[in-house]
């Protein structure tokens, strides 16, 4: 059977993304934006990181979510500065969301930002809201054909975790699939299999993160 | 310690969604709209009500990706006319775009369209695309606290299905905290538990949705 493609057309905003990246290059904050589908494991992973980053350097956070404030509450639980963004509706954070809520952090006594983002494979992939890093994660449970589906989101990402990697026994996933169809369409990034509830690959993603500090 | 709050404002499009409705109407279709995160078990739910209402009803199917057509190949193998909607980027479909694929489908000899929305827990839900029941999905290793961060989703659905059902003993997922803050924002949604894999749960959706064929 024949299948029809139809194509709907976006259009999208410049913003201010570039004022943030010159005032996070001259205060020396590496910026990290995580972004994922729902459920897709990224605050689990961000708490684990912190785990271990915090004793090396000052740290803040960004959690983004269209309303609430429970994953803010649990990286205020662990004594790092957090800001809730509520998006109210909106699908993705934009620069000037994080230009607004800058002032709540002392840039010069801070060593990483960690933005997360929208759960959301799609949105905020088109938006770069002055990161140095992206990073994309895919939990095994979404299964093994989301970079085909999501194709932006896998193009742009510096890195892609592999979350839940424990499941994998528990379902169908073929993570030679993903890892060649990213590669097919984005040379530079970098892969990592995690499971962040034992802390499974985490020592992999931190010493690759490293890399970046700029201070 | 305190959580800073920030919100981000967004407006939304009007669109052609009323004179859908109409023709809909006119024609006596049902058309259900499914959504959902990112490998949240849409497609596969779909295949399986497929092949239990097929032998009654005649069915059309649009699937709505960002690109490719990994599910529509699926369906057609079904033997079910599938037009792809590839959004290129858009997270989301608009009423324009089911308007420009209903040429494609003969409404006078259809009982049923089905529309798998992009893999997408926001901005679906902001979006009437002529649609008479909004299907939500939420599978287990989603988590138990996205009605709360996704809440309009949850406070638009007709349906919530709570989906990959067998997966929970594996996750901490609390079901009784879903369906009651999915019932403090929406007094009319069924809730249904399935496991599309084996069919489990899958009875109990067909008893429901048979109530609002038009034919």
């Amino acid at each position: 059977m024949k299948i029809k493609v139809v194509r709907q057309i976006l259009e999208w905003n410049e913003n201010c993304h570039d004022e943030l990246h010159k005032n996070f290059d001259d205060k020396k904050v590496l910026v990290i934006n995580v972004m994922g589908s729902p459920g897709g494991g990224k605050t689990t992973f961000i708490t684990r990181i912190i785990e271990v980053l915090r004793n090396e350097y000052k740290l803040g956070v960004i959690e983004g979510d269209l309303a609430g404030k429970i994953d803010a509450e649990k990286i205020a639980k662990m004594g790092i500065p957090v800001v809730q963004l509520n998006t109210e509706g909106a699908c993705h954070i934009e620069a000037m969301s994080i230009k607004n809520i800058i002032p709540n952090f002392d840039l010069e006594d801070l060593d990483i930002l960690i933005i997360e983002n929208i759960g959301n494979l799609v949105c905020p992939a088109e938006f770069d809201i002055g990161e140095d890093l992206k990073i994309a994660m895919l939990s095994v449970p979404e299964g093994d054909d989301k970079v085909e589906k999501y194709p932006l989101m896998f193009s742009k990402a510096d890195a892609l975790i592999i979350s839940k990697y424990d499941m994998k026994e528990y379902f169908d996933f073929d993570e030679e699939r993903v890892i060649n169809n990213t590669k097919a369409i984005n040379k530079e990034a970098t892969f990592f299999k995690v499971n962040s509830s034992n802390g499974e690959g985490i020592a992999e993603f931190l010493i690759w993160i490293r890399k970046y500090i700029k201070k």
